[in-house]
């Protein structure tokens, strides 16, 4: 790195230090870009300590996440919490663009200094979704926010696996046909800590809820019971008993905080901070040089990627030399 | 490898080679439990050469894709061509199991010796699932059937990222409302050749055919128009016209074929490949030995994990005997 950009790397932690908000968003914005600063930052601002409430927020598309959220924010914010919201776009992984909608309502919060929002969407780069979100909640924890909220759209396993990032996952549906099924297909009712039923003016609505309360009690007794909210984001209705449960599910975490566990979710994390690390080396050495040849050999279909791949796995020394190779390069 | 082990493997690879259905699925078997095996099966087997049509069904939850291609196979069965089916279970992060519905509709299939069905339900593993997809269809693909059909269900990163195994993608949706706008926010109508808009007796079909072929139009012409076809698969009407989309939309890309395209997926594949291979050797090692100090530090709390990461990463001998160590360990 040369000393100009270090320099600027330098007065811009600074500036997040004291607060600047300019400077949270410009360091997330490298970390979209990948750019090869993120370890330095990531390692400077790593703190886990901070007593950081992360909330996931994840159902089927249409549930009314956003709107509930926009409500959510507000019960928080009339409790003088910081809060930031992270909304992640199943968007095109094309385009890298969002369809607008669900964004705009959460314009009254634009304006406020204590709320923050910044929506992520993919760049179509396999695992780039879930290393992304786990690098900007870290500089979210580390610019002291009081409450993360993480929303997910879709049902897919890469927001399944950004949830892991969340104390509390809370599980959005709607009393449509089929939803309480729909939310077990996708595997939810596992990750769910609360459950919301939205637009709870709708028919079906206790149907619903008592289907999640019968799959809560098949589950057994695991300490915490979810509880099955019924709410109306749209009439701010419900939303006070949301917080309230909120609460509750955090000061259960924080009780419950298992030494052992908490062992094992470092090493964990450690292991896909390592492997990201890996993987984005490896990438950047098979475009930049030093694999050429086999590279080359690939490409032409002369010789097959999983005998390419044994060829360099094999050789210990080829291997370091590659990756820290490629880690000069940059 | 033992040397027993290995003359097991030889006459699974024997099996294999002579149309044995126990040795494919003992195969699949092993890509789902990441066995040690599995660079070894695919270094041999891998073969792109074959002319495999592979077909990506995806859409949201609840669109009729199971019954969709229950239908399809019956018309491909009727041309006696041999049909594979990979269904990929956006499943239970914890448990690992599917919920049963979706899977008994192709009944009729399961005795029929010119069909494989296979389900693939996640394990939690993050980018797991993408690799598991890719190695299966590598062996379907060696296999030598003449279709390969994957299904995704759910709409997120993960899923989409499976997609681009396909030939041809074709996104189901149904005419509910507002079903084309989740489309298009889930990023289907970017990777989409076909459409089906199913269930098309309901009301909305139409408007959802017209939205879908303006937004189809709006991309502009790209060489190959993506055509909204309108389809009862339950009640089996419209389905022959799918199949002869298909076919126009595989003849489609065989004469397409870009030799500069081929290599930038021949290297894409290779870095996926490659990638994936470290990520496997990285756990493995970080689990077994080899970095235990640091492991320690970092599960203790005294190390934050990308100073731990940096301190590997820095030392290219260390991460050359890291890497090989633990494949050695296996």
């Amino acid at each position: 790195m040369s000393n100009a950009s270090n320099n600027r790397l330098e007065r811009l932690l600074s500036r997040f230090a004291a607060g600047d908000r300019l400077a949270l968003a410009r360091l997330i914005t490298l970390v979209e870009n990948r750019s090869a600063d993120v370890a330095t930052v990531m390692e400077r601002l790593y703190s886990r300590a901070a007593n950081v409430h992360i909330v996931g927020i994840t159902g089927p598309p249409g549930a009314g996440k956003s709107t509930l959220i926009d409500r959510l924010v507000s019960k928080l914010r009339a409790r003088k919490q910081q809060v930031a919201v992270l909304a992640i776009d199943p968007s095109s992984p094309f385009s890298g663009g969002a369809v607008l909608g669900d964004r705009v309502r959460m314009g009254d919060h634009y304006n406020d200094p204590g709320v923050y929002i910044r929506s992520l969407s993919t760049r179509g780069s396999h695992g780039g979704l879930s290393r992304a979100a786990r690098q900007i909640v870290t500089l979210l924890e580390a610019f002291k926010f009081d409450v993360i909220i993480v929303e997910t759209a879709g049902v897919g396993q890469t927001e399944l696996d950004i949830m892991d990032l969340a104390h509390t996952t809370v599980v959005v549906t709607v009393p449509e046909g089929g939803d309480s099924i729909q939310i077990m297909k996708a595997g939810l009712n596992e990750i769910a800590d609360i459950f919301v039923v939205n637009k709870a003016d709708r028919d079906g609505a206790d149907r619903v809820k008592a289907e999640l309360e019968l799959n809560v009690h098949l589950r057994g007794d695991t300490g915490w019971r979810p509880p099955v909210l019924l709410t109306q984001a749209a009439n701010d209705i419900g939303i006070e008993t949301l917080v309230q449960q909120l609460d509750k599910h955090w000061e259960y975490v924080r009780s419950q905080r298992d030494p052992v566990k908490e062992c094992q979710r470092r090493i964990h994390e450690f292991a896909e901070i390592l492997t990201d690390q890996l993987e984005e080396r490896a990438r950047d050495a098979l475009r930049n040089g030093p694999a050429h040849e086999l590279v080359d050999a690939v490409s032409a279909g002369r010789l097959n990627p999983y005998a390419a791949a044994r060829h360099l796995l094999d050789d210990p020394s080829a291997m370091g030399e590659l990756l820290s190779k490629s880690a000069g390069e940059r």
